[in-house]
C-alpha cells in the first residue's frame, strides 16, 4: 500500500449463502460504497456473474471508474484459493456439482485481478490489513458463526496447504470417543460441532436436559433456542447459560492450547457473533489455554476480538485480498 | 545451492544427550567427514564450544580450510531458531538452567554464519534439501524416537511460529480423558506419551497386562521390554506385538487427520527408529488417516519414510541449516 497507488481502492465481495455483498474499499479500510445481489436467485454462474457485473458499475462509479480500482477479493465457501474457483458448495445453487472459475470470471469482466479465498481466510487477510492483527506475522483467526472456520497466517504469509484448502480449524476432532457429536462435514466430535452458533445451542439444549437447574432458556422451545438466546440469558447472569459458555470457551481454550504446537501464534483472534458474548466466552477460553498449553507456550499469545465492524468485516477481509494481487 | 558455490561445504552439528557430531557436508549431501566428542563432559559451554572447535579442526582441515565452509548449522534439544540459543534444555548440565547463545559463540570462533534449531526441524530442513521432501513446499515431518518431534514447512519455509519453539506435534493432546498418560512434558494424553519409542513399550506392557493372547514379549521383563522388542515380534507376526503397532498407527493417523485440516500437506514424511517397523505401522496409519481426515484432503497426503541414512540423517538435518543462512 503506498500512498501515491495510482489504483486506490480494491473490491471485496463477501458471498454468503444469502446476499453478495460488494463494497468498493480505499487503503485505510473505508468502506467508500455498497452494493448487493441475492446469491441464489441465479440458476448458472454466468447469471450470478452478469448480475454482479451490474450491481459493481454504480458503485464504481462513485469513485471515478475501472481505472481507479487495483483489484478485486472474493469471500466465498468452498473456495480454492489457488486455482480461484469455488469448488462443490453445498450451498451454492450455481455451484454445487462442480467446479466454477470465479475469479478468471469476474477478472475477465472488469478487466482487474481478482483472487478468491474462502471466508475465515479472508477475515484474517482483512484483520491483518485493517484490523488487531496489523503488523502480526503470526496468528491465527477463529470464526465463530454457523460453523467454525480459520484463517492461519505464518510467516506473515496466509496459510493456504498443498491444495488451497489448508486453515479448516474447525474440523480438528475434540471428542474421539463414540458419544462425539455429529458434524456437518460428515465426521463426529469435531470443534464446530461443538463451538460454532449451532453447537452452542446444542450445548444448552443438552444443559438444560440433564440439569434442574432453573433457567430462563426454559421458557422457549428447545428447539427454537438460538446462541443469541444463551448469550442473552449469560449477560443476566443466568447460571445455565454461562456454564454453556464455560463449556464452550473451555472446549476453544483446549483446542487452541493444540494449535499452539503447531504454529506458536502471537495472538488468536476471535471473529463472529459469539464474541459478543465478550468475557463471558474469552475467559474460559484463556483460562482453559493456561491449563492445557503446553510450558514453553504459556503466557506468550493474546487473545483478541477483531476489532472490524461486523456490517463490514467480510467485505472488508474479502477487499484485502485484492491488495495482495 | 549453486555449482560455482565459492564454499561448498557446510557443517552439521547433531547435538544429542550424549554424543555431539560435527560432520562436514557437501552440496549433494555428501558426509565427507565427522568427529565427535562426548556432550556431558563439560561443565560450561564454553567448555563445550573450545572442546567442539578442536573436534572441527582436523575435518575441516579435510577440505580444505575453513574458507570452503559456507555456515554451520546446529540441531539440538530445546532450541530457540531466532535468538540462535539453547534454552532450559533438561537433559543438557551445561543448558539446563539457563539460556546459552550457542549459535553466536561458534560463529565467533569460526568465523561463518551459525544457525541452530531443534533435531526435528533440522530433520525436516535435511529432507528438503537432500531427502524425499526435495521440491516439496508444504509437509509435515514426524519424528519417532524417544519422544515424538515434528517439523513443519509450509509455503517451502520451517513454520518457527513467534518464539521459535512452534513445531511441537508431539504434545497435542489425543486424549483428554482422566485416563490420559502422563507426558514428560508435564501434561497428559498427549501423542508423545503413546507414539514414541517408550509409548510404544508401555502400550506393549499394558496390552500384556490386560488380554490373556500368547505373546513372545512375555518372555521379557515387562519393564525391559522395548519398542525394538516389539518390532522385532511384529515381524515374526506376533499378534500382540501387531495390535501395539495398529494402536500406534491408528494414534498417529487420526491425528495426522487434525494436522491435516491445519495445513493440508503435501506430505507426511516419518523418520526414527520406529519407522523401521515399515508397513506394520505405516498401514495402519494410512487406514486411520483415510477414516478420519475431512473429506476434503482424503487420499492428497502422501505417507513417506526419510530416505535419509539414519547414522547420518542428523548430521545432515543440522548441516542443512547452514544452506539456507
Amino acid at each position: 500500500m503506498d500512498i501515491l497507488e495510482p489504483r486506490p481502492f480494491v473490491i471485496g465481495l463477501d458471498l454468503g449463502g444469502t446476499n453478495s455483498v460488494f463494497g468498493i474499499v480505499d487503503q485505510r479500510g473505508q468502506v467508500i460504497a455498497t452494493n448487493s445481489i441475492k446469491t441464489q436467485t441465479y440458476k448458472t454462474v454466468e447469471d450470478f456473474v452478469d448480475a454482479g457485473v451490474e450491481a459493481l458499475k454504480p458503485i464504481i462509479a462513485k469513485v471515478g471508474g475501472i481505472t481507479q480500482i487495483k483489484a478485486m477479493g472474493i469471500g466465498a465457501p468452498n473456495s480454492n484459493f489457488y486455482r480461484g474457483t469455488i469448488e462443490y458448495a453445498p450451498n451454492l445453487t450455481w455451484a454445487h456439482t462442480g467446479v466454477v472459475p470465479l475469479a478468471e470470471m469476474f477478472s475477465t469482466r472488469l478487466n482487474i485481478p481478482v483472487g478468491l479465498t474462502n471466508d475465515a481466510n479472508a477475515a484474517a487477510i482483512g484483520e491483518m490489513q485493517y484490523g488487531v492483527a496489523r503488523g502480526m506475522k503470526n496468528f491465527i483467526m477463529i470464526t465463530l458463526g454457523t460453523g467454525v472456520g480459520s484463517g492461519i497466517v505464518l510467516n506473515g504469509q496466509m496459510v493456504y496447504g498443498s491444495d488451497g484448502f489448508a486453515g479448516e480449524l474447525g474440523h480438528v476432532t475434540m471428542v474421539r470417543s463414540s458419544e462425539g457429536r455429529t458434524c456437518g462435514c460428515g465426521r463426529t466430535g469435531c470443534l464446530e460441532a461443538y463451538c460454532s452458533a449451532t453447537g452452542v445451542a446444542r450445548t444448552a439444549r443438552e444443559f438444560l436436559l440433564s440439569s434442574e437447574e432453573p433457567s430462563e432458556l426454559r421458557n422457549i422451545n428447545p428447539e427454537d433456542i438460538t446462541s443469541l438466546d444463551v448469550s442473552i440469558a449469560a449477560g443476566k447472569g443466568d447460571k445455565l447459560a454461562l456454564s454453556v459458555y464455560e463449556f464452550t470457551g473451555k472446549m476453544l481454550g483446549e483446542a487452541c492450547a493444540d494449535f499452539a504446537t503447531f504454529a506458536s501464534p502471537e495472538a488468536f483472534v476471535f471473529f463472529g457473533g459469539l464474541t459478543k458474548a465478550g468475557d463471558l466466552l474469552m475467559n474460559p477460553i484463556k483460562r482453559a489455554y493456561h491449563d492445557h498449553v503446553m510450558p514453553v507456550f504459556r503466557d506468550k499469545a493474546k487473545f483478541l476480538i477483531s476489532s472490524l465492524d461486523d456490517a463490514s468485516a467480510a467485505v472488508l477481509g474479502a477487499s484485502a485480498i485484492g491488495w495482495e494481487l
